[in-house]
């Protein structure tokens, strides 16, 4: 068994690249044996795993395993308490053709991370048909999304496109879109009435949605608060409105 | 006008530990202007008020006002970025006495300080009476639960409390204790009905709620989860849940 003991080494420095953006280009790396688990269900592929060698057993008979000490596997991520596991998963192929009529949530322009995650866990959780992401959605690759995600992504396809074009798509296929807003110029959630599919669109933290989706969206919607909170967390609005209309 | 520009000067170096939490005994600090305003809203108790001296017109006429350089004010914060102010608040006093029948959430072990905060900010959202926390519960004054906050904890009590004996006291003035559980020996949420006033529980991130609230609990719930997510973020699940009480 040979194990890397050297962080200079050629495919660990190669590889740390991919904790940057700019350098994920067709695949990025998963910590911790949850994640790891729910890329194996999925049938994910994998270029390398990094494990230390007191799991050895653990990913018996698998290709692409390097053994790494605790140090070097600590390049690999910017969790502070990583795990005993990285790998490298290839990003999946989603051609934005294969989107039909059904239950879907869009993102636009979603700039925190850990928003971006859980609110595509909510989408899972909620058993929705896919999650749209706009240019300008918090990349889902980076580790902070990839923990708040919780291997989400691995279970209902995420398209990162044009989100105007894939909805307009949508709306063509009769499903309607109903986009979340923060002013009072719209409808109570609980009133939304739909014939079992929809898209529903949350925006940006700060600015909701724009200006351009809301002339687009077929229904606007708000949620009424009673108290004196300006807003709700966009992630836990997202849950309110998903499960009220699922 | 005089501006401290060193960072050993005493006060600094004093108002500086009230970032740690075993510092925070009666004060604690608030960064940025939306937090100030909040705190000034809620007639808060001003000790210090460190700010730039380039918004000496914002804080005319106040006492306690200590001007400072960018650079010692960034050591009053771990924000990257500060906006110019940071000030010492006392913390209020809040006899449990007060506890009347009404709406509350309960948290019980919530570790995630962003959690903490965003679970406080949506039961403001929903127009609560207030907020009980256990011993447990990940301190509501570290800044970055502050930060998701936003300054709920302006708006209604926040308690923290032994969280079980708090509980028998709302029920025996009559409010029933409903709480969430991940498993499925409980009715759905949606079907949770009362008259008006309810303690909503949610438990720990990991664990959920405690053998000893299970016990207590007038009525447990869950949510549905028709996809394949094992659980919701724990402040999702609490919108989720709460939106649908009120």
């Amino acid at each position: 068994m040979t194990i890397i003991t050297s962080k200079s080494n050629n495919l660990i420095k190669k590889t740390k690249k991919l904790l940057k953006k700019k350098y994920r280009e067709h695949s990025y790396l998963i910590e911790g044996w949850h994640l790891f688990e729910e890329a194996q269900k999925a049938d994910a592929e994998f270029l390398n795993i990094f494990v230390l060698e007191e799991f050895s057993d653990r990913v018996e008979g698998l290709s692409h395993v390097t053994y790494v000490t605790p140090e070097v596997l600590k390049e690999l991520t910017d969790s502070k308490t990583p795990q005993g596991i990285i790998a490298e998963v290839v990003m999946p192929n989603l051609p934005l053709a294969d989107l039909k009529a059904g239950r879907y949530l869009v993102l636009e322009d979603v700039q925190d991370p850990g928003n971006v995650g859980t609110m595509i866990r909510t989408a899972d959780a909620a058993g929705l048909d896919g999650v749209l992401i706009s240019e300008k959605t918090a990349d889902i690759y980076n580790q902070k999304t990839l923990r708040s995600m919780q291997g989400s992504h691995f279970h209902l396809p995420v398209w990162r496109t044009n989100v105007y074009e894939a909805c307009q798509k949508l709306q063509s296929l009769g499903v309607p879109l109903v986009a979340t807003t923060l002013s009072k110029d719209s409808v109570d959630y609980k009133t939304v009435e739909h014939k079992g599919e929809f898209a529903l669109v949350m925006g940006n933290e700060g600015n909701g949605i724009s200006e351009q989706m809301t002339k687009q969206a077929d229904i606007l919607a708000h949620i009424i608060m009673p108290g004196q909170a300006e807003s709700l967390n966009v992630a836990v609005a997202t849950g309110i409105v998903l499960f009220s209309l699922i």
